[in-house]
């Protein structure tokens, strides 16, 4: 063991070490397992197989292993996921069917927006996001909404983290986020234009839950050169009201 | 420990234990949790604040325990749902678009049919599948499909396991299974009357890739009053063709 730390970390971390090797959904031999969760193969291999045994990882007839439909499952259980989802889809799909571009539902996970759903049209313009994907709040039509309702130390720290400016456009200045930000809680939505993504535009709004509280946004990016088109604001505002009144909240 | 036999399951058994006490998506209690995972209290409190620590598990405001968005985002990264589902939205919509009724879309997982996506009207009959949902192969139209096209020794699993007869229509017995799943492979649709829900039928077809395999199936299930109409049955089979060929099939 010399010249080596000992790795003190507990079986569960090690176990969820494991998990977190497959975040990008890759299938991944033993190796790439053992050398992304640091462990040393013999490790690898025992917990490995713990996995394998309850169904969260499967290994394929090539000997490399992926993440199962067990885990797949589970996720789909999840409650924030499920409730929105559900009350979601049919105004998404709604929206799906006016506009023929990506429509999204977002929640915030700390300073992200992960997006719950995605449903895209088939000449949507190229997006980088996808379902499970986790976008900062600064640079996305759905996270600006998000951070205009979020607790107001939320700023604060996406301010501390360095926002990155991806696009001339995006705002990544405390100052200018403000009014931004300010301006979204007055007139309702949010638009964003190539902040993220060149040559698409997004349009956000709200969705309340039945307390009045923000609890997620819905979205649609679609291609810069329609930007002018007014059904997409109107039709993200209906959106979200329809989900809001799904999640039972009141005017 | 008198009276009681000694707990040898391993740290991962136990872990993965507790994940299975929140299969019914529900928020538990630490008792709760402890109870359906048969875990002393004690070891219940540190393995729960393990995957709380990860994310896996979220401690809500009133103490009680639930599925965290870090396992729903790992779980939406599982190749086999993301592929299938991705490929299959775009027909999934056009389906739900013509129709109003339940979309969905399912594949195998031993002896059932697990739903990885459904689509709804806003009137659709009242079915019991949801999004994660693992039905019965015999019951339902996109499990006589994906049976239809199983290795033999599934059907042989299928009817060692006592199917049950949910409604009268159910078929159990193996001599009329054997005449459904050849007639399923021969016209290439299955059509399921009240055989698991009533006052509801579907309408399923296999999906299959670029290997020629069925990797999946697509199913309408609506109010049984419209079964005659023929839309349906067009309408699956050519959401189904779609799926398999953006999948890469070629017929």
């Amino acid at each position: 063991m010399s010249g080596r730390a000992a790795d003190d970390r507990s079986v569960a971390d090690k176990l969820f070490a494991i998990a977190d090797a497959f975040a990008t959904g890759e299938d991944l031999s033993l190796s790439e397992i053992a050398a992304r969760a640091r462990l040393p193969l013999s490790t690898a291999h025992r917990l490995v197989a713990e996995w394998v045994a309850w169904g969260g990882l499967v290994r394929g007839d090539d000997g490399r292993y992926r993440l199962g439909l067990k885990l797949w499952r589970l996720g789909a259980r999840q409650p924030t996921a499920r409730r929105l989802r559900s009350a979601a889809l049919p105004y998404l799909e709604d929206l799906l069917e006016s506009t023929r571009e990506h429509v999204h539902l977002a929640v915030r996970d700390g300073l992200g927006a992960i997006y719950l759903e995605r449903l895209s049209g088939r000449d949507a313009v190229p997006v980088i996001s996808d379902v499970g994907s986790r976008l900062p709040l600064h640079a996305t039509g759905v996270g600006l909404v998000l951070l205009a309702h979020a607790p107001p130390e939320v700023l604060g720290e996406v301010l501390a983290s360095h926002p990155r400016k991806y696009l001339p456009n995006t705002l990544t200045e405390e100052r200018e986020l403000r009014i931004r930000l300010a301006e979204i809680r007055s007139i309702g939505i949010s638009t964003a234009v190539e902040e993220l993504t060149p040559g698409a535009f997004s349009v956000a709004a709200p969705v309340r839950d039945a307390s009045g509280e923000v609890v997620a946004a819905v979205s649609i990016i679609a291609h810069v050169e329609r930007v002018s088109e007014p059904q997409f604001a109107l039709g993200v505002r209906m959106a979200a009201r329809g989900v809001s009144t799904a999640l039972g909240w009141r005017p």
